[in-house]
């Protein structure tokens, strides 16, 4: 990766983050044979909001170089050399584009790959030399990658990690006003129902399956009586690998883990930002209502409503099938007993 | 009033104004049994430009609680105990939601009141135990309620009183880049033609009845002749208690009252605003023009504008209705004098 | 030029920029009687993006005052005085626009000038007298006038010059996010092929003609055969006086001038912007790509590649038709060598 001002090349790691600014011309290399990587990209456009190009500097069978958008004419001029030339060396195609009718369905075959190339050995260790890795634990860097888990996790327990860089922590992510997730809910394990207050994340599953519920406001047409009561609506959806969902800032969510699940998320709008969880034996929204409030706003007795509140013992991430599993414990357990009295 | 990170609760009084965090949990109390309670809320979509809910944790026959949107499943192992429990003492309802289309339309009644409930006396004494006021005259404060008028009006005489907390004031408006007005307007006072440079301010009548004009261009479809005179547009209207208008940037205003007229006004886009006065005997647009160049604007001489201008001896407010009244008092004196002379 | 805190009048010479605040009440004199001034004018609105009025303090046969958009009682509560005495001062129309429906289409026509109007030399003297100069050279000041060509040009040699005012070097373009360009490509000089990183360009032509190349992605319909090539596309124009064109990021451009070329940008979202240029001996992209890129990214060989790139000695700017003139130099030289022989 590398920007005109100066040329930067780092060693990326699993979890590592790095911020390219617009305009920036980037290539990105895997050194390894045999493992894939897999990048998440965030794109804040520019010109037009949910509309953006890649430009290359060289035609391939996916994409044309932008110096095909330049006249015979001014490319000679800016190369001070023979069109033949340029188009020999950099274009690589017979015809080049003089017209944009021509060009068009033309074959542009030089390069018989992609965007997507095959490198050397040779190739890779020179273009590594300079590289650069991210600077780990440690104060944030005001540029080059940063990793999800250099901090410790925000939340964490045997259900589950919660690693956040915010832009409070990250002179990065304030630059983009944007946070940064990286969440590991183990096989049972449940992210406690939670919103956060002005956040909206982004959210792609890097690993693993579960389930998500997200819970809105039924938008519903207003009909003749006015006084209809406000529903609520479930937005539930299965996850795998791959997935993309986005959580609206202020919409409760429970996320739930039925293998180990990993889970990416980008924050826009994440200055001050505040996740507030409705269970959880801390930071609990409803744990914080005043005994009166309580009253007034459950249908239970107070004396209830606490002792439901104290029964989750966890904060955070829980066990997902606590019911379950109980029953099957108290099943085991019964069984095992059984089986002690038989003997 | 309280959040997540640490609960709060404040005593409001008439002009309070109160800077509620997104995502904030928060209720409010009216204390006082023969006294109604007003708030004015200007609310800040997060998601959608325009578009916002209200989300609630206990269900009434107004709307649903959130926990509602959640899967018997995900309740269960929230609150590690049976569904049947959170249904009794947090949902409220006999059959929970488990289907989405089974939960339309039907009833859930445990909470006969709507979203406003009766506190009684007790309940009213326990809550505003912990409660602050508003921080009152002198430097405000970065978090917390602060009034209106806690500081000097910026324009005041007998006709009426400007108060106004500017972003540059005020470190919770600057964050929102807003300003809050409080205008009182006498019986038969006119706050004079002004127009605000770059804000754009919402005004709530709060009390008393008056009339406003605001001045617009004619949004007129070009037509044939070119050379058309660009025009004018007077937008007028009664106000009375509860009304609402905008006054966009730029645009000239000015609001008499028919009866002791109370406004509250935000200002959206507040920064570095300015309120330019069209006339009056400071801070008067016309009167700051180079003698030359009103010469070069005016129909009437120098001498005409200049006169004209010093007629109006009060600034920001007047009185609305000079001439009938020197009509009456000069009628007056003329019946005085009768009445003396036949004497 | 003015505004209600203090009034402020300036001098200004070509090539001065000068920020006006919203709802600032402005005139502009043009002290010269054989010159023309020309101002180009970016306005930024505040209310609705794309929509902008100018208000006037009086009428003329091309506008309306904005006093005309009050009512009878409010004009003489304003003024203090009669209606009739209004009129004739300051709205200089017989009927006044008591009814906005009687307004429309009614003659106005005491000021038969419009809104430019000839001022004599008695009126310009007293008008210029307490007139500032822009600061000239040297830290740029956080009001009134600055010169886009104070400082040296960025970019320079014998076939342009490129001056730029970026939001890190002044004040007043930092608060509104913008830089201003001032660019000169002499006559058969070419502005090299570059994009701008993060800054969207309006770029007006003060004088001369030439021409554009502005590169682009088709924005295809995307057709049965998904694995088409991205093809670019090629907007060009010819340039001359009075001209506009929009720059949008990241899209590579390149002007030639066939007559010196004189052109006025201004730069929208330029905090951070850097302009990379795609060929030109300093500051190019391509020049500064790894060996082992190049030899993947382009057709040709390294060797082939580096080669290229050096055949411009130029930077910035170069010579737009260096083939032809190296044709007539070789031509030439062989003719005069001729003409020598001849001898």
């Amino acid at each position: 990766m590398f920007n005109p001002d100066k040329r930067q090349a780092y060693n990326l790691e699993h979890g590592d983050a790095l911020r390219l600014p617009a305009g920036t011309t980037s290539y990105i290399l895997n050194p390894d044979d045999n493992q894939n990587l897999r990048v998440v990209k965030l794109a804040i456009p520019i010109n037009n909001p949910g509309n953006f190009y890649d430009f290359y500097p060289s035609s391939t069978k996916d994409q044309q170089s932008y110096f095909n958008g330049f006249s015979r004419n001014t490319l000679e001029a800016t190369f001070n050399t023979r069109y033949e030339e340029i188009q020999r060396i950099i274009l690589g195609n017979e015809d080049g584009q003089e017209d944009e009718e021509q060009s068009r369905g033309q074959e542009q075959s030089h390069q018989d790959e992609g965007v997507i190339v095959r490198v050397s050995k040779e190739q890779i260790q020179e273009l590594r030399k300079h590289a650069q890795s991210s600077s780990g634990k440690g104060k944030p860097s005001e540029s080059g990658p940063f990793n999800l888990r250099s901090d410790e996790p925000i939340y964490s327990n045997k259900f589950g990690n919660f690693y956040e860089i915010t832009p409070d922590r990250n002179p990065q992510a304030q630059d983009l006003d944007i946070s940064l997730t990286f969440i590991e809910i183990n096989e049972g394990g449940l992210l406690l129902p939670h919103y956060n207050s002005k956040a909206i994340f982004v959210v792609v599953v890097d690993e693993g399956e579960g389930n998500y519920e997200l819970v809105g406001i039924r938008d519903q047409e207003r009909q003749q009586d006015e006084q209809e009561q406000e529903e609520v609506r479930r937005y539930n959806a299965k996850l795998s690998e791959g997935d993309i969902f986005v959580i609206p800032a202020g919409h409760p969510i429970s996320i739930n883990a039925s293998s180990n699940l990993r889970l990416l998320g980008f924050g826009i709008n994440a200055d001050e930002n505040q996740r507030n969880f409705l269970a959880g034996s801390e930071d609990n929204v409803i744990r914080q209502l005043d005994k009166e409030v309580k009253q007034l706003t459950f249908p239970g007795s107070v004396e209830d409503v606490e002792r439901l509140i104290k029964n989750q013992q966890q904060s955070y991430f829980a066990n997902a099938q606590p019911q379950q599993q109980q029953q099957r414990e108290k099943e085991g357990r019964r069984g095992r007993r059984g089986l002690i009295f038989s003997i």
